[in-house]
């Protein structure tokens, strides 16, 4: 079955969603998915029309497991004309192995709150900022679009609520080094819709441009959906979504997966905003996958396909 | 984490939350729940603040067996004062065993569509309609308030998409047979919010008044709490919600669990919209149910809970 098309006026006609399926979604998989298996999704993902996959990060390999085989995966990327495939870079070690596999666009991240930054990075905010600069300096002298994550921008495990300014201060702090766009994170999923706009109207407030703002909700509470179409009333176009639902935060105690892509797609092709991917094959995608990952995807949507129901 | 609260404007400040988990919930249970659950269960939704619960139907208990124990159930309801515990009801036959058992509120239901009417009550939508009207006229004769129910408003696994104005057409007849309130369903979960806003907007423009409406969202596609804010923001006040997410139809393929109403408590509280529900108390009931059932809760808030993050 597939949605019955009706519009809604304050809607963007386009939204680009940007997957983070095969790197904060496989990142926090128990087991570790072989390289083939990698490669096979983000094809697929591709193949249903997604034009920007997030396809891993350069972290330690002994730290994240899951993606030790970085550099293997870069190597054998499908030439996609079209699609961009950001990666994700911790540190200047992370940017030099971005720059010897040909990357040609990556994404930095860093957190709205103290206990974050030192749990996750072992540094103060301020001395994640510090790092987070001089990497996205050093890769746009090399060329490189730069992306930049907030994490914990609507709460915190440890120190609870977290203030929007706390938030607008980072982010915009992250725009002026040259971050193309800055992804609003809530990591803990604990946003709800006036959280959202409240927060988006303060950045908006501080002079950013709705273009340079993405959202990238996590569902632990369900609210990830709705806290979409709130992001997109204020004008943002572009969320991040991870196929099948999948992720979450290893260093955060209290993370589920993402926004599952294959919802926000049904979402959008009811409300006919292009997003110009192929909800059925995608859907398929995350099917596939979770036979590979051996569990069900948390995705509503790729449970009723499993179910027999199907979407064209 | 409890949501930190933010209002958003164009919400109600109250919002009625009808509960239906020990019927439409349980009713879809491959095993069948002991009254002794059952009531547990729902002294467990009183006790967490929720003052309307649907507690059973009376249907053939060969056809549902799951609901066989509705006259046991009837009469050890709790006393609790201020408390409405309505009970489906499919014909004359419900109703003559509602009258024989205390029942003071009962819901009709029949469907947007020709194919769901055949295929649930075995008549044609008119046929369901004429025994539904002459049900709420004995009913009412007795004192009794009366809901209807619509199924299949936004969409038919047999007829496809259902246009709003057949839904207009059942609805303002159930109002006009003297429903004190019809409930809107997308009974297979299809809906997004520009097709919720488009029937709403019928219907009110129909004459309805918003609090003779109220929504049934399914969250087969993950689109439930999306389309409930939607229906919001429309001028509704009441919502139906599954306690853990239970439910489905066990008469259309498609149909999968109700929207969770944790997960549509969680939001409330975020936008400061009081529902008198006690989220914390209503999730710990919806994990000791899934206990009973032998499977985890499909409510995300739940599934949070389950692993061991607190709610307070």
């Amino acid at each position: 079955m597939r949605p019955h098309t009706v519009r809604l006026s304050g809607l963007p006609d386009h939204v680009t969603v940007y997957e983070v399926g095969p790197r904060d979604g496989l990142q926090n998989e128990p087991a570790v998915v072989p390289a083939e298996t990698k490669l096979e999704f983000i094809e697929r993902l591709v193949g249903a029309g997604l034009k920007v996959v997030e396809v891993t990060s350069l972290v330690r390999p002994d730290r994240v497991p899951q993606l030790a085989d970085s550099e293997e995966l870069l190597a054998r990327l499908p030439p996609t004309p079209g699609v961009r495939f950001p990666v994700l870079v911790p540190n200047h070690r992370g940017l030099e192995r971005a720059l010897a596999n040909g990357v040609r666009e990556i994404a930095v991240f860093t957190s709205a709150t103290e206990s974050f930054a030192q749990r996750n990075v072992n540094l103060s905010r301020a001395g994640s900022l510090k790092v987070v600069g001089e990497v996205a300096d050093r890769a746009r002298h090399h060329g490189l679009a730069v992306r930049g994550y907030v994490s914990m921008c609507f709460g915190d495990p440890w120190e609870g609520d977290v203030e929007p300014a706390e938030v607008v201060s980072v982010a915009t702090e992250l725009l002026a080094m040259g971050c193309g766009q800055v992804s609003i994170g809530d990591t803990i999923g604990v946003a709800t819709p006036g959280a959202v706009r409240a927060l988006i109207t303060q950045l908006l407030g501080a002079g950013a441009e709705p273009s340079t703002l993405a959202v990238h909700f996590h569902d632990t509470y369900g609210q990830a959906l709705v806290n979409t179409v709130e992001a997109l009333r204020c004008g943002l176009t572009t969320v991040d979504a991870s196929a099948g639902g999948l992720g979450g935060c290893p260093f955060a105690k209290s993370a589920s997966g993402n926004l599952a892509t294959e919802d926000l797609v049904f979402l959008l092709d009811g409300l006919g905003v292009n997003t110009g991917v192929d909800l059925a094959a995608l859907a398929r995608t995350s099917l596939w996958l979770a036979g590979r990952l051996g569990r069900p995807s948390p995705s509503r949507t790729v449970q009723a396909l499993a179910r027999g129901f199907e979407l064209e």
